[in-house]
């Protein structure tokens, strides 16, 4: 007997923001892996009795390895048991699915991957702007803060990051944003090119900031917070 | 009496992949505007009663110019009416947002937009791989494959699209894809870069073509079809 894997994008946070198909894998479920990032209103979808499996990080504890993850999803799956492996946003952006998929596939467990809305997608509507504008912002893309060793990503492409006519939207990007912004204007770009924080989107906290490059590295520099946040630049956010 | 428009992103077509927002939104609806990308199973959870506008190309006639989208989205909030603007996959992700919240403003009329599922996450989901990879794709981007004429857009950040260690997602791909392909070779790309055309995604007849660059461009050199369709390109494929 061999069970089921579903990966959930669990979307921003607001449960409203679940897709149909996400909310019917948790009534179903038998087990739950989540990060800390899922917020308990999504987790309140799942039917009672179920099996809740923290596996993010936890205060003054470190998080479980991607290893000790994928053993675990791996287990209850042999157990039987319909696993929903909860991600926040989408889990195929930044939501390291790559090696649990990997672990599946060795494993012979069957799976699907249930896309979700993404932190972008969330934070631009909460703004009310667009990602793309026709004319101005014909590229969109979405870069990481944290490489594997949690600092800035070497081998960054600025000539991509530094584009004027493209939206970039940074994940995981407090506390690296300041470095990437030195290295943006090194490269080129405007200084007052608009710039907005967006912590906690889709939560009942969320926080919206607008500035610009050089205003939000100067915010962030020398500061550190926990909050989830990304940070959005370039020219779609003008008028905004 | 003002009405009060919901720009609401409908994802990649199958209804399951609605928001609950989403659905709550198309159930409240007086009057929803509609592409004919939009599909038929998602305009079924509307109301019964509902007034439904089609806004998108019909065969043989042109579709109605954006000003006179944006002319409709006003009148029909005007008339008092709970008007629902459905766009395919997310609508801040080139889906012409941006002309229709502007018309919007200046009329003061208020609106919210609802994120939805991304084309490019749906594909990724139904292929089974991540957007992104830790090592390899830590870059994501989304370029247009049709500019304002419908042509290839002009100034294409070529350093940025034949980057290989992004994951690239060229939407409304099929026709100028070849044309994309030459300049992507001649920028450095190695012609056997995986490469999947993903049509209809989310819907009953999706299908999806896994090749290379160089494959995918000979294969839709001279052809003509008007099946939506995305492509992706980059390492994120490698070993799906």
């Amino acid at each position: 007997m061999s069970g089921f894997v579903s990966f959930v994008g669990a979307g921003p946070g607001d449960p409203d923001l679940l897709t149909v198909k996400a909310v019917t894998r948790l009534g179903e479920a038998d087990a739950i892996l989540f990060d800390d990032l899922a917020s308990r209103p999504v987790l309140d979808r799942a039917r009672q009795g179920v099996k809740l499996v923290p596996v993010g990080k936890r205060a003054g504890c470190p998080s479980p390895s991607q290893a000790e993850v994928s053993r675990l999803l791996v287990e209850h799956a042999r157990a039987g048991m319909r696993v929903v492996r909860l991600k926040s946003g989408d889990a195929g952006i930044f939501g390291r699915l790559e090696e649990e998929v990997s672990a599946l596939r060795e494993a012979g467990i069957s799976f699907e991957i249930i896309p979700g809305v993404s932190a972008a997608s969330a934070a631009a509507a909460a703004i009310g702007i667009p990602l793309t504008r026709r004319e101005k912002a014909r590229r969109l893309q979405f870069v990481t803060g944290h490489g594997v060793n949690g600092q800035l990503p070497k081998n960054l492409n600025m000539a991509a990051l530094a584009d004027p006519a493209a939206t970039t939207v940074m994940y995981m990007a407090k506390r690296t944003f300041p470095l990437l912004a030195d290295r943006l204007l090194a490269s080129g770009i405007a200084p007052d090119t608009p710039a907005i924080l967006a912590e906690n989107v889709g939560h009942p906290d969320q926080n919206l900031v607008r500035s610009t490059v050089a205003g939000l590295a100067e915010m962030l520099t020398g500061r550190s917070s926990a909050t989830p946040a990304i940070i959005l630049y370039g020219p779609l956010l003008e008028g905004a």
